[in-house]
């Protein structure tokens, strides 16, 4: 149970099954390759918070050398997935282990040669990953495998380690470096159960005579050791026993109950594994591919803090409070940034790289032109600050962590507040603040007014940090001046008045809240005769020039979303004939889209429709199939918040509680 | 003098010269095509002021029947311009005479055939147009012309008559339509010195036989009677001699002295003559392109105002009166369309059909998908209307013209800053008043913020606004309530406390003004490095996706228009920094930039570069060549913008002033 199998090879996964198959710990991800496979076929090794810029290049995570590259020939002939030789071939995702196998049977010679391999990352250690492998024939051969570290890194916009020297010897190899950026030492060592005989860089050959029906194994123990990180010696076994205890632990606090469901478990069972295997271990967050590679710059989106912190205060609550606290710890940045477009407040990184914002002014290229095109998602797409407010109010509404907030959780929440405020214009003629030129969530209308979920989601984030202030100050006197000591002098008057004033969209006549001013006199046609107005399959559908700028149509969940967020905000009948009204408007370009609805429509008492929504989020890197490359750019990866979102969907909406709930 | 010739035909040359050769009386306009072109070579018989629109196309200005269509036949050869037996062929615009000439020597069987033709549109009576043709030939030879009204009509988004009839017998013919929208009956009556035989439509033919060294001549007296207009007979001599006096009064009054220097002196004619044919004689206002046709749907731009209207101040103050008045008359439609988007006051149309606003969303056909591209012109390009307000205040300034500001001139202006203000947002952290989402004169930038030719002329329409309504309330206390009494309470308390807080960008430390609102931060090339980034040579420049958006460069002058318009408002010190600051971030796209920059540049002292730009601006349609086709939509013909722009600098810079001046 709870094993992804594949069986059979296809040069065209290669990529896709990467993502599909991938392990983790929330620190390292491994991409779900093979022993034989290297740069070329996406090999990864993703170190979570780990960011380095290469001149001219977008700024990324970082990826370490792969210590657990290994080739084989059998008597001459390769052990290799491409090959001519294959017998049998199989690949399996244990989720209960969180374990990555593989068994390929070779013909060689007349005889059957097994090459059986498993992976994992531990769950205990964040920074130790091992695999085992073991070589079993039909008849006697002679083996020669070439294993150690593969120094040759897969990345987007690298490389990202110089100065690198590779060791290997004995049952010892070593590959270091350091990032171009900031100069931080990456290093990975590797311990062998087997001596090797170096032959070039971090890779030694080991050549042994196998007799039939007897086994060779290999054990790998390898460290990914950042900075001046030390490492312990450990075996396979012993490392494996406490990742698989640990395993098992997490899965009882996480495994929920499809009530029989067979497909619907095996999907949630699958997005449970990818939030699992994203839990951080440190002080970073969720990047909004995960652990799957470099796309998007590794950055932490507004995803982490609306689709995945739900899960973890559920589940793992001190990786929540490592989630909110990512954010608490990078308000210096956000209020750099804040002030560089002249606002007060905090203004947060649209892409977030420990703070510092990743996203550029051209982030689409045009597809007719090769040109960039500006953008305005980092200039423009202020409710990032509201969604972090947003989470940091629920953390606090569900732990009621005083201390957490009391250092810098409320101070953050009032600074995004201060933000909008600042951000906002008064339109003097109709008395009332409020919020023009923004993105919301739909990115494809660019620079609107008052986008509903931008406003609402401020007039909230204020309205409750003022009243969470006042609590804070009567609660605790002595800490009261240091809690706005950071702070504009009237902090809480100057907001009050604010919300009081803020415009807050009302639903009209048939009970629709417009998106933001103006949309109701955009075009009213529906995804399918805007996408047959493409020229190219791979136009941006936003921007001045795109299909769907003049339309109705959105890319994503945006008024939808705030009655996830804030349930109560409307009457149910409000809700759902707004979701009637926008679903047929919906694209769903972001794999942030299905979940929403999938919420939504639990909200509305919509089971069925919650229901294939749910399946369509959850199963999004089953699936796979979806774009992985867009020009020559890799834009794949695992769908994190697609997972979540179904988390979300499952848990509070379709009833799937959890087991021991339920025994 | 003053004749502009052009020898020996080329059919590339078509088009162009139809515009470079046109006659008009300020009412009508005649390209200078040919006696034997129709349709196909761009004849047309542009009227001012009469508007129609298909269903789905553009409305634009009407085009007549063609009343002075003509084919010989010599001897069985045609007499046609592209045939093989041409002789010599000549055109000539006497600009001193308001006529066009045309004298074409054919080939026929060992003899010379002249075809000899004349044409002018009454400068005195609006609807009259008048030709001659004269057939003299070395040889007897047997005659055979097909003359009369031709039915069939260039339009770029007709057909606009419908329930056409025509009629041709003895010495008359006659073409009658309505235009589709509003049935609007549009006559052209022919009166012919010759009878003729009915052939078809509004055509008949004369046969003689003409004898060696005799001549043949035809004339014809047409006129276009729009709605109920009826006419009254007359004869070419008549009306010539009529036609003559007039234009040699205009000259007397219009032509300045360029000192010896023939080529300025040259270029100087042209443009005046430019000015002099679209003098109106009624209640209409002068198209973008003059009467040189339908592109940019025959609408009236700010060129108006801005380049066109001081000539007129000085040379003929009623029609200046008529250019005001026509803005006053359509303030209800300005008022509407303020209303429409949300406002108070008057915004005016950005392309005027006497007072609708035939600016579309979808302005520019983006050359790769041949989609509509969205664009903001009509709804954020609201300078316009303090341009507007601007002309209304220089008038009154010139004229004193008090009952013409008490019967709707004072209420347009106030309503003009009204609308500013109910436009402008409160920036309650910065305490101002701001203009968002504009575009300036430079369109290539579009939705930006404070944009300071927009800010300093809104401001000016409000404060001298504001100053002359509290003279006139003291010097007419009677008319004071009625004065005020369509603007909203309290008006000028509302205006003065906005002006005092409007946000008016200042010079930096280099004494540069900023354009907008971030323009600074904006990538710094120039001009041709932007244009090698061209991916196709009729792209759009602007937009969110045009080489220059994300860059410094700029279509036209903008900060520069200011100086212009108010000379006073900064320091020659200032004035010359932007200046110099912005010329090389000038593409000149626009034909009113070039002139811009020459007026500009004789405020700061820079004859020289005055007087190049003078002349690049005065010969623009002189020298022709200029883009005539964007796709499949024709946009050439005159510019009498850039006209009206060169006699500013001519008049008011270079000194070149009125020939009686210098007797």
């Amino acid at each position: 149970m709870k094993i992804l199998k594949e069986s059979g090879f296809s040069a065209e996964k290669i990529v896709e099954n990467g993502n599909k198959f991938l392990i983790g710990n929330g620190y390292l991800g491994y991409r779900g390759t093979l022993d034989e496979f290297g740069a070329k076929e996406c090999v990864g090794l993703n170190i979570a918070g780990l960011y380095d810029g290469v001149a001219g290049k977008w700024r990324e995570t970082v990826n370490a050398f792969n210590p657990f590259y290994c080739l084989i020939c059998a008597d001459g002939a390769p052990l290799d997935v491409r090959g001519e030789n294959i017998f049998s071939h199989e690949i399996a995702l244990d989720m209960e282990k969180g374990t990555f196998f593989r068994e390929t049977v070779f013909s060689v010679g007349g005889g059957r040669v097994t090459l059986f391999s498993e992976r994992f990352i531990s769950a205990v250690e964040k920074d130790l990953l091992c695999s085992r492998l073991r070589l079993t024939s039909e008849k006697n051969i002679s083996l020669h495998i070439t294993a150690g570290i593969d120094a040759d890194i897969w990345d987007l916009n690298g490389p990202h380690l110089c100065e690198v020297e590779t060791h290997c010897g004995g049952t010892f190899a070593e590959a270091s470096g350091k990032t171009q950026e900031l100069g931080i030492p990456v290093r990975v060592v590797c311990t062998f159960s087997h001596p090797l005989k170096r032959v070039r860089g971090g890779m030694g050959e080991i050549s042994i005579n196998l007799k039939a029906g007897e086994s060779f194994v290999l054990d790998r123990v390898a460290r990914v050791l950042v900075g001046e990180e030390g490492f312990s010696e450990t075996d396979f076994l012993t490392a494996q026993e406490a990742h698989r205890r640990e395993w098992a632990r997490l899965w009882s606090l996480a495994r929920l109950d499809a009530k029989g469901d067979a497909r619907a478990q095996f999907a949630l069972d699958y997005s449970v594994y990818h939030l699992l295997i994203l839990a951080p271990k440190g002080n970073y967050s969720i990047a909004a591919r995960g652990l799957s590679g470099q796309t998007y710059k590794g950055a932490v989106f507004w995803d982490t803090e609306i689709f995945l912190l739900p899960f973890y205060m559920d589940v793992l609550p001190q990786c929540a409070k490592r989630l909110v606290e990512y954010r608490v710890n990078t308000l210096p940045a956000a209020r750099e940034k804040a002030k560089s477009y002249g606002f007060g407040g905090a203004f947060y990184a649209w892409e977030s790289q420990n703070g510092y914002d990743a996203c550029s002014d051209f982030n689409v290229t045009d597809v007719f032109t090769h040109r960039p095109v500006r953008t305005y998602f980092k200039e423009k797409q202020i409710h990032i600050s509201a969604d972090v407010a947003y989470a940091i109010l629920k953390y606090y509404g569900r732990t009621q962590d005083d201390e957490f907030m009391l250092r810098g959780g409320l101070e953050t929440v009032l600074s995004c507040a201060e933000f909008a405020r600042t951000y906002s214009y008064y339109n003097h003629v109709k008395k009332r603040y409020e919020l023009l030129d923004v993105i919301g969530p739909d990115e494809y209308h660019e620079r609107v007014n008052n986008n509903a979920y931008t406003n609402y989601m401020f007039y909230l984030t204020a309205k409750e940090g003022v009243a969470l202030a006042e609590k804070f100050l009567k609660k605790y006197p002595a800490c009261g001046e240091k809690l706005l000591e950071n702070l504009p002098a009237k902090i809480l008057e100057k907001l009050k008045e604010w919300t009081e004033k803020l415009y807050l969209p009302q639903p009209n006549g048939e009970g629709i809240i417009e998106q933001f001013d103006g949309y109701f006199r955009l075009e009213d046609v529906g995804v399918e005769e805007v996408r047959s107005r493409l020229c190219h399959p791979n136009e941006y559908w936003g921007g001045s020039g795109g299909v769907a700028t003049a339309t109705r149509v959105i890319k994503q969940a945006d008024v939808i979303m705030l009655f996830n967020l804030y349930p109560d905000l409307f009457s149910e009948e409000i809700r759902r004939a707004n979701y009637d009204f926008y679903l047929p408007y919906t694209e769903h370009g972001s794999s942030l889209s299905r979940c929403s609805y999938a919420i939504a429509a639990c909200n509305i008492g919509r089971r069925e429709e919650a229901y294939s929504a749910f399946l369509e989020s959850a199963e999004i890197d089953l699936r796979g199939g979806g774009k992985q490359w867009a020009g020559e750019v890799y834009i794949g990866g695992t769908h994190p918040a697609a997972s979540g979102g179904a988390w979300i969907a499952a848990f509070y909406g379709l009833g799937f509680g959890k087991k021991e709930d339920l025994q």
